[in-house]
């Protein structure tokens, strides 16, 4: 799409997202990051139920442990890091001084109702950030070891870690990494398998092999379909038992025999 | 915080998000729907997989089964409505192609990773749609039949409904619904419970109650710590066992015996 096709400035920022991995040594003004906040707060959320947090690091030992657990040693570094958790626990809590029901609020339905919820959360602080010419980079990666993550947090029963998001002043320029043709993830009404990834995504495999990810000095990364491979050859063991700690963290899993 | 502090346009949208239930009977222009896409296209993705999909619902007869899991009316009757997935689908199929591992891709590792990516892109779509003056509401209770959205969507193995997404032009002014302060919700380096949060929450309790809910013409709400008590007095079961319906998607749990 032509930028000059975009209607207004909240677009052209979402269609130029970039991930910022290095950022200036500057703090993010405590106006910007109130501003942040209440955009988070004023994020949609399941039935209203707002079970959903975030825990803000600003511990440097916490955060380098955290980066530890993410193996990437920038985390460390960035000026800002939240980390967005499930949380059932304030509202366990509000149930228990009002002798309400506890019987359900472990259920797997209301811990993807809260994962889903700080997922929004995150996305809606990264457009705010961006709008304010912020950068910005998810931390899928704390849950490299989601035990050892809980225990970082000190998370109690009925929380969970989801995901993170690192904020502060860009130090980098990187390029926009090409995506694949949205035709490939946009179906009517039924999903569409296509009879030759490797055909049709040919284009977009070369355009990939020729974007440079700066993360590594102008290395030039691999095809997209390659990338694919190289991705799911290996077991992440502790990723891959995600659901024993959540269910360690006080969800009922209720899964019943294969 | 007072709306004179904000800085910018993006901002300003953002925390006024209010959920819109009725629509003009009016569809949106396939121009903005491209930007749309175009945004949904640029979300971040974990390590570039690119694993979440979007069923655009065309079909009115689709519409109105989709409805009927929601068991809300007015689904059958949104101008666009789209259905986040969780799609390993497509990634599977270039790693047979290219002779690749297919060991691990069914991983919880990947489940999630595809949840959250489908769920930051459906916020990334809000955010757009409310920046061109559409209205959104999300649609969580797709998941209130997990096997029969399965099946209405054609889903095949490895992917997975995760959100509803309905826009159109607003036929509605709601007003802003009260959300609790941040300070319940935002903690320093580790999770925080507090002591008694009927008493914290006193003022936001009443707040909500002062607010009318225009799904139900001006009808009062519940004050909130009472909606909580409403809300996890029942168990849905379907959604409860939601991860057996994944199991059947070609998930593997991994889940230890107790």
């Amino acid at each position: 799409m032509q930028e000059k096709h975009l209607i207004n400035q909240t677009i052209q920022k979402q269609v130029r997202h970039r991930t910022i991995r290095e950022f200036k040594d500057e703090p993010i003004p405590k106006e910007l990051l109130d501003q942040l906040l209440e955009v988070a707060r004023r994020t949609a959320t399941s039935t209203c139920m707002q079970s959903s947090s975030i825990i803000r690091i600003t511990d440097k030992e916490l955060k380098k442990e955290i980066a530890d657990v993410c193996t990437q040693e920038y985390v460390a570094r960035v000026p800002e890091l939240l980390i967005f958790i499930v949380d059932q626990r304030r509202n366990y809590q509000i149930l228990k001084e009002k002798d309400g029901n506890l019987d359900n609020i472990s259920g797997m339905d209301h811990f993807f109702a809260s994962f889903t919820d700080a997922c929004l959360m995150a996305q809606n602080v990264v457009n705010a950030a961006e709008s304010l010419d912020l950068g910005t980079v998810y931390l899928g990666s704390i849950l490299n070891d989601p035990v050892i993550m809980c225990g970082l947090l000190k998370l109690p029963k009925l929380t969970f870690p989801v995901l993170g998001l690192a904020i502060g002043y860009p130090n980098q320029e990187p390029q926009i990494k090409p995506k694949m043709e949205m035709k490939y993830r946009v179906f009517e009404n039924s999903y569409e398998i296509f009879d030759n990834y490797l055909e049709e995504l040919k284009d977009y495999d070369e355009e990939m092999q020729t974007y440079y990810d700066l993360r590594d000095t102008n290395r030039r990364v691999d095809c997209f379909s390659d990338q694919v491979v190289t991705r799911y050859s290996t077991a992440a063991l502790k990723r891959q038992e995600m659901l024993n700690v959540i269910r360690n963290q006080g969800f009922d899993l209720k899964v019943k025999n294969n």
